[in-house]
């Protein structure tokens, strides 16, 4: 480790004088206040007005060098390494559950004492953090990538899915992803269509709080995730995350009706237009839909493909239409486009919209209401929407949606072919209207 | 009327050959099953391989050319126009309740005979639907512009707010906004700082369901911002629509803290972060929050100005970071980012904001969670973002931070003060933190 990685500038100098490097145990007088603990580093742009300092209960803080009286060092920094506990003893007729690492809260590993985050990720340490995965399965670990999950593209899908399909291939008896949280929704309805007909369960699980915290959600949604990889009868994508604030029950949400609700709340997953289709209690899963049972691998053919040049826009009140030629001009080949309530836009979107679409990109309509269905035939705006070729997504989510849209854009080469897999149910991401909703006549005027 | 609005080509001339125009009672034969009812006109791009017939039952249906074996013409139509029933006497002692009209499902009266939507909105045809109003208010009723909420744009909400504020000079105990749903709760925020210090209530309503429809709440709904707008003890602006699927009780929602959850449900907006101010039940209006008493208008002096040049963009994995340029380059002077989780966005979008930041575009970060706050000192993506210049909009809704970035930027020209106006709690827009929030430390590494 470089010796003061991160910090420049006056932080910088400070520490220089008073000798003391990442990891040394220091204690700094605040105007009256004592603090100590280990010098953690910095990110690369940090200011240079903070030094921050790993306090013995875990957390860590930013100390303004304004107002530091003195600082002095404890202990100079040991600066061990994780040393995993030995591995426990693997009973060999367990299933076999391969648990892919893409980066994020749960793949990490803080080491308590420079506060870095490992992304360190191998069946040990997996071990070591949840030791009781032992009686369920035995665990293969890879890293298919390390990151940030607001960096994950569609790249990252093909690439991902790929991975699971040959962990498929080798004989596993489900896949478990640990995800970053911000896009694992995305990413679960992208592998929904991509791992279509999947002979084996695939099960995204993130965390929403990071193992160091006491109040972390890793190691309950973890256990959930590979109890349903190794032991259950049906297969799938699903999304796996804590149910409530408290501490008894995983949700297991289809891969393409969950998104992210909230921005810190361990229950932040929820189903949208639908129930969960089961939960975790304990070691016991429960279901509450009639899902596809596991199959052979023999003939399963993944469609890997994602086309990158699909994007999503939002409208609102400052919206400005010519963002639509600009994606025109740029070459997309597809746009979701997050209408208000039915899905409308404002009538100044029109001729963008028929360029665009006259030019050969796709265009589809979902709602930022996020609940309930997009429906444009009731007001003259939606008709108008439809009449220039706009295809209405139904009750698709609208970041399932995107995902769908780069997925048919990149397998399917036919634009008649490529529209109707939009409006058609392939992995649950549209569902029938009720009854009630059905008595409504599809014109209104 | 003209004789077959709407209609052309094989439509148009099916029609002509059995001389039937709009409002004609017809008769139509469709493979063995009968329809009858009026011919109603179409829309100007409609498809020609349709026409519309409104049933007994009030509903419209469109049928297809192809499929119809015979049409015959029952009765001439009538045409006639609405008469409105004579004005209820009202009590001279009444407060005075202005009720403005913009356009919108609520706003509008369907003729039976022929399904055209008039946006015809006097006091007198007020008091026709709903006629108990006469018991609350004296009503004074006034088009402000009839637009489809999608169509409505800032420079409709300065209008807005100085028609409100004219009412309010001239001395009415509350005004009424009738609003169509889909942009409802974004001028709702706009009008919530725009109107920031009324002395009286500001009501926007809407409806979920037109009124020739039995589930309409068009008159639950406009019953509850009479009843508030007329006698409540409390001023501010509020939204409020049906809670729930029952017809026995209206949510009050602060401004600040609404969205459209739901496209269609009568229940579909909600409170964000936050419960609803109270309840309208019958003509009780119940409060769950202490909320600012009525005041004078003497001195009350709104900024109705809002800066059009802001927009707002919600980040995805197809995100193209040089949209971000498209819009420096436009002259945009502010952009509410719609990240990821606790406030992120890809490291790709780091050198676009950087070159808009110092181009002197305002930057705000919002959450698509929906729910929860923005932190951006959890993650360094967050860090980098906050050490680029973005604002974190803490708890705040997209759609209310589109609202207020316009209202600032229209009204603060000097950037620490209009940065700090951001971040500031204005309307209500930003919450305080919970004490077990606070608990944590501002930065983790």
């Amino acid at each position: 480790m470089e010796e003061l990685t991160g910090y420049h500038g006056s932080a910088l100098e400070r520490l220089k004088k008073y000798s003391i490097s990442i990891g040394d145990q220091v204690s700094i007088n605040v105007t009256g206040k004592e603090y100590s603990g280990s010098l953690l580093p910095r990110y690369e742009h940090s200011d240079d007005k903070h030094i921050v300092v790993k306090l013995s209960s875990g957390y860590n803080i930013g100390i303004a060098i304004s107002k530091i009286i003195s600082i002095s060092k404890i202990a100079d920094g040991s600066k061990p390494r994780f040393k995993p506990p030995p591995i426990p003893e693997i009973d060999p007729s367990l299933p076999k559950v391969s648990i892919l690492g893409t980066g994020g809260t749960i793949a990490s590993r803080i080491d308590y004492k420079t506060g870095a985050v490992h992304p360190a990720f191998s069946a040990e340490e997996i071990y070591s953090i949840i030791p009781d995965l032992s009686r369920y399965a035995e665990i293969e670990a890879d890293v298919v990538f390390n990151l940030a999950s607001e960096n994950m593209r569609s790249q990252e899908w093909s690439k991902l899915a790929e991975s699971i399909f040959e962990k498929i291939r080798s004989g596993v008896a489900g896949v478990v992803i640990g995800h970053g949280t911000d896009t694992m929704a995305y990413t679960s309805a992208a592998l929904s269509f991509a791992l279509m007909g999947t002979p084996v369960p695939i099960i995204l699980v993130g965390s929403q709080r990071s193992t160091d915290r006491p109040s972390s959600d890793a190691a309950l949604n973890m256990r959930a995730a590979v109890i349903l990889a190794s032991k259950a009868e049906f297969t799938g994508v699903y999304l796996v995350m804590h149910s409530s604030m408290n501490d008894d029950s995983v949700s297991i949400h289809s891969g393409t009706k969950v998104r992210k609700n909230h921005t810190s709340r361990r229950d932040a997953f929820e189903s949208i237009n639908a129930s969960p289709v089961g939960y975790v209690r304990g070691e016991n899963i429960e279901l509450s839909s009639n899902l596809p049972q596991r199959g052979t691998s023999k003939g399963f053919a993944p469609k890997t493909n994602f086309e990158e040049k699909v994007t999503l826009l939002k409208f609102n009140p400052g919206f400005d239409p010519t963002l639509i030629d600009t994606l025109r001009e740029k070459g997309y080949r597809g746009l979701v486009l997050e209408g208000t309530g039915l899905g409308h836009v404002s009538s100044l979107c029109y001729q963008p919209i028929k360029k665009a679409i006259t030019d050969g990109m796709m265009i589809g309509m979902s709602s930022q209401c996020v609940w309930g269905r997009v429906r444009m035939t009731v007001y003259s705006t939606g008709r108008e929407l439809l009449n220039l070729g706009v295809i209405p997504l139904d009750n698709m989510l609208s970041e399932v949606a995107l995902a769908k849209m780069m997925w048919v854009l990149g397998n399917y080469h036919d634009q008649n072919e490529a529209k109707k897999m939009m409006t058609t149910n392939l992995a649950g991401e549209i569902q029938e209207r009720s009854l009630i909703e059905r008595g409504s006549p599809e014109i209104r005027e």
